[in-house]
């Protein structure tokens, strides 16, 4: 079986980066140990290798169909969600007392990526914990015992419900109302689209977790109350009767056809029943959980693809002769060499590489500080808070960007035949396209870690960012390999404040416009340093087992420092270019009274 | 309907930048004058209007069949081939006495690009022209005679046969045999692979311009003979025969599924004949016309593609409500802007625009170029060579790799719209993803350019490109406005300077992969700089029309000097880190004792 990820790495972030057995030392996770952690990991790959790995193509050419009201998906799907709701992976990370492992995120994350590695078009289950995690956290014990066991058995579908045709990105639009019944329940009227897998026949249920203004609330995104608007809902005699939210648009897309993506209309019998979560018109406060998860998850979908991407293109370039090195074009009897040694492929393979591993890395930072959040108190837990909550839209944007240009370059190096449908490629490259788009756009996460996550209290996340890169610093003044990356990144890390220092004053003067005009761009810049960062741990951390083990030869080893060198030599530069712009007064995308037209 | 392209746009750079009147100075094109250039850009785009951009969808979803051993296509191929063949747009360039019109490749080109941009699934005529000018060039008056009439009217089909499934890009190692008969015809043998247009039930007959090697030729690609290989051969009574060119596979593709790329079987029954174009074992020279009109036709595709893109991100932009503009987010009650009101949006629009009309201005430039080595003689001639050599990998490459992004940027103006298959970015992403690959990989392109085009007589194509470059700068000083964009170019083509001056030693140390090792990241600033030049040069005219016409409000000129800072202020940057890079003496992507595992 060709490789889609690699456990060595997994295990070398695990235990040699993020030391996660030291999270074992908080009474919340005492009954783990490395052990424990083994061996869920070999229970998702087990999953993956079985149920969703040799599925990938089939599931993307036998895509769900709408007919007469029902939603059809691969027959794979209910096995699969039968295998992992018996294995207790879908709440693997809930506690003990709602059914789950109390596993620690990184751990989660950790199956998160090998799923999605092995099949991302099977992407239904991070959905169903994510809205069970919602209700367990803000929902009545009366909505928690009706939901969450049905959820976290594989049985029901959970999905996030927010999305609507007239507003798309800005949810202070959303009209989909809620109608406060007698019995305590709501009466729900509305649209949403785009909503993945919201609706199949592989459960016997859907429960939407959806975004509706109770009638009168304000308006804007401070009138927005969140409810659990089941598919089928439980009646007092406890059967189920249907729930008169229909299937009515199922959306044929470019890639992770294996789910469903629907266009729901609810309540058009008005016999559509919600349940509200929490207090009303905090809905949007509520849904952030939920978000902010999923767009770690989609993060981690990016990377997991390029994984999968990597590895495919890895195994075609150790294999495919073609031509002679360059520095023997004339030798013809000489064999054709394998196009790996060829410097241009090797560019790209180490590229995907860099990009794979620099962001999974990122992404086990983010479910780390998840999990010391939730295991702190005071102070402490407010300072994880605030460098996750700065770090998330990177952890979306980096992996997701970045991997659809890995991927791409995968592509490449199978030439003609990355274009064809004999290879895994081409299917990669239309599945990772989406994911700088879902779960708020580059463009949405680039406002928010500009407009938002610098300058919440008066820039206290990027203070503690900075601060945990100058630790890193120090700790690679060790070695002395190390030393000119540290330096390296010493400056880019100045670079940042100095562009962000130049736009700051925007901010102040109230033009928000001019200030996020360029966010994407910064985003950029950002993006690349933090896995800068991330790649000067990881080279700590191998140095650290090279003189440990005396065995400076070791293959793995050597290739982590040699990527972290390819990544500092090649991808760091283009912070050169960006910070140009960023720096530059020139005003080309604000309407300027002079209109252009294009 | 909506817009793939813009005429107003075309004529622009025809007439205001390239001065395609000029050209009819020239006695082989003094027939000609403006009427006659509108007159059949006219023709092409009302077949373009009519035959192919209403299909543009259609081909794609019913694409190419192998079946018993016979290709059906789209049905409305045949229809579009015969209308083309009958309006003489297939020998729009061909002599007089071939049965042309004699126009000249400024104007072909534009037609390429017209027709590519509303359906390039669509790309039969190119294949068809290009082998009929090789057979008018190389071959002999019987072969002229036979075959091309029929291409030049669409009854025929033309292809360029060199790729094989052991060789790849390595054309010295293709093994297809050609074993001379006493009748002066050869005795073919082999396989070729990615034929595009291979074989279809739309024509009558395909003719295959096929590499081989005479029984005993020498090694590697001085050994290479060109043949014309038809499905159908003509006997010496008149009748037609099959010739033993076996279709034995199709290729299911990513994109561009309107053509068949095919897997042909040579000689099966050792009853396949192929007559030698020209000389025995100069194939690969001859072959290299076709290829270069191939690579810039490519290049042009990538444009098309992008500008169909563009346009349809455009019309979306301008008309999809969504949020209030940035500096006025609270007002709740003011209706919703349009999205191309927000300047991330307008970014991804200006980046499109830009590289549109930069790559079309680009290829123009060469298409030029391409008529005056056709009219002139002597020095003057070879100069115009040197260039055109020099530019066509650049042009190959910018418009395709740039084109691939540009269209991303556009899927990613409609969010999760542009990734379901109700708008056509998500066909168009997956379509222009083939143009860095085939006719020569950007890899492939990048050692061309700077192992071969910047050294051939001691680096005299690039004195000729500096030396029009430099033209450029002088007329630009005389406008205010333009001088520090004059300025900006000529720091950059001195940065390119200082590259290619610290890179030619290990060419002439013999260490052709350490020279070569990040040609890619050459050619990616090389190209960024060649179209800053052709920014500039459309600033220029812009600038002078303005004045010219006393209207310094017309829209058009406006969002040309527009575009035109938009590129030098986003784009042009990004060469401050590709030459850190490639001054950067850290060795990564070699071999170097050190066994890298990947």
């Amino acid at each position: 079986m060709a490789t889609y990820f690699s456990r060595r790495n997994l295990d070398f972030l695990l235990y040699e980066v993020f030391h996660a057995t030291e999270l074992t030392k908080y009474p919340y996770f005492e009954a783990h140990d490395r052990e424990t952690f083994d061996m869920v990991l070999d229970s998702a790959t087990h999953i993956a290798d079985t149920l969703m790995y040799p599925y990938y193509r089939d599931v993307d050419r036998n895509q769900p169909e709408l007919k007469a009201g029902k939603v059809t998906v691969h027959p794979k799907i209910k096995e699969f969600l039968t295998a992992v709701g018996d294995a207790g992976l879908i709440g693997a990370s809930f506690p003990f007392e709602q059914g789950g492992q109390q596993l620690p995120e990184l751990i989660g994350s950790c199956m998160g990526f090998i799923k999605m590695a092995a099949n991302n078009g099977m992407m239904y289950i991070g959905l169903t914990s994510g809205a069970a995690n919602l209700i367990t956290t803000f929902g009545s014990e009366n909505l928690i015992s009706t939901y969450v066991p049905h959820l976290l058995s594989g049985k029901w579908q959970g999905t996030m419900a927010l999305t609507e045709p007239q507003a798309g990105s800005s949810l202070s639009d959303i009209t989909t109302s809620a109608e406060p019944l007698e019995n305590g329940s709501y009466l729900i009227k509305g649209q949403k689209v785009f909503i993945s897998a919201g609706d199949h026949d592989a459960v016997d249920n859907v429960v939407h977790l959806m975004l509706a203004r109770i009638k009168g609330a304000p308006k804007g995104t401070k009138g927005i109350s969140l409810f659990v608007v089941p598919k089928s809902r439980l009646t007092d005699d406890g059967t189920f009767v249907d729930n008169d939210v229909a299937s009515t648009g199922i959306y044929h897309k470019l890639g992770q056809r294996g789910t469903p993506a629907m266009h729901l209309t609810m309540g058009e019998e008005d016999n559509c029943y919600g349940w509200l979560v929490g207090e009303p018109n905090r809905g949007l406060n509520y849904m952030f959980q939920m978000m902010n998860e999923a767009r770690i998850g989609v993060g981690m979908t990016g990377a997991a693809i390029a994984s999968a991407a990597y590895y495919a293109s890895l195994e075609y370039a150790k294999e495919r002769p073609q031509s002679r090195r360059l520095n023997e074009k004339n030798l013809l009897d000489s064999p054709q060499t394998m196009i790996i040694n060829h410097p241009d492929v090797k560019r790209m393979l180490l590229f995907q590489k860099a990009v794979v591993e620099g962001s999974l890395s990122l992404l086990m930072e983010c479910a780390r500080l998840s999990d010391l959040v939730h295991v702190t108190e005071g102070e402490e837990k407010e300072n994880y808070e605030l460098l996750l909550d700065l770090l998330t839209p990177v952890a979306k944007t980096f992996p997701t960007e970045m991997g659809v240009r890995a991927v791409s370059e995968g592509l490449q190096v199978l030439g003609g035949y990355g274009f064809t449908e004999d290879f895994p490629l081409e299917q990669m490259y239309r599945d990772i396209r989406i994911t700088p788009i879902y779960e708020g756009t580059t463009g949405i996460q680039s406002q928010d870690l500009l407009g938002r996550k610098m300058t919440i209290k008066n820039g206290k996340a990027p203070r503690l960012l900075f601060a945990e890169i100058a630790k890193t610093l120090e700790e690679a003044q060790t070695y002395d390999e190390l030393k000119p990356y540290a330096e390296r990144l010493r400056k880019e890390t100045g670079r940042i404040q100095e562009v962000t220092a130049s736009l700051l004053p925007f901010a102040m003067q109230g033009n928000i416009e001019r200030f996020l005009m360029d966010a994407t761009l910064y985003m950029e810049m950002f993006g690349i340093v933090t896995v800068a960062w991330q790649w000067l741990k990881q080279g700590i951390a191998a140095k650290k087992a090279q003189l440990t083990l005396g065995d400076t030869e070791d293959a793995f080893y050597e290739s982590k420092l040699h990527t972290m060198k390819f990544y500092f030599h090649y991808e760091v530069p283009k912070t050169k270019g960006l910070a140009t712009r960023l720096l530059d007064t020139e005003v080309l995308t604000l309407e300027t009274g002079k209109e252009v037209i294009l």
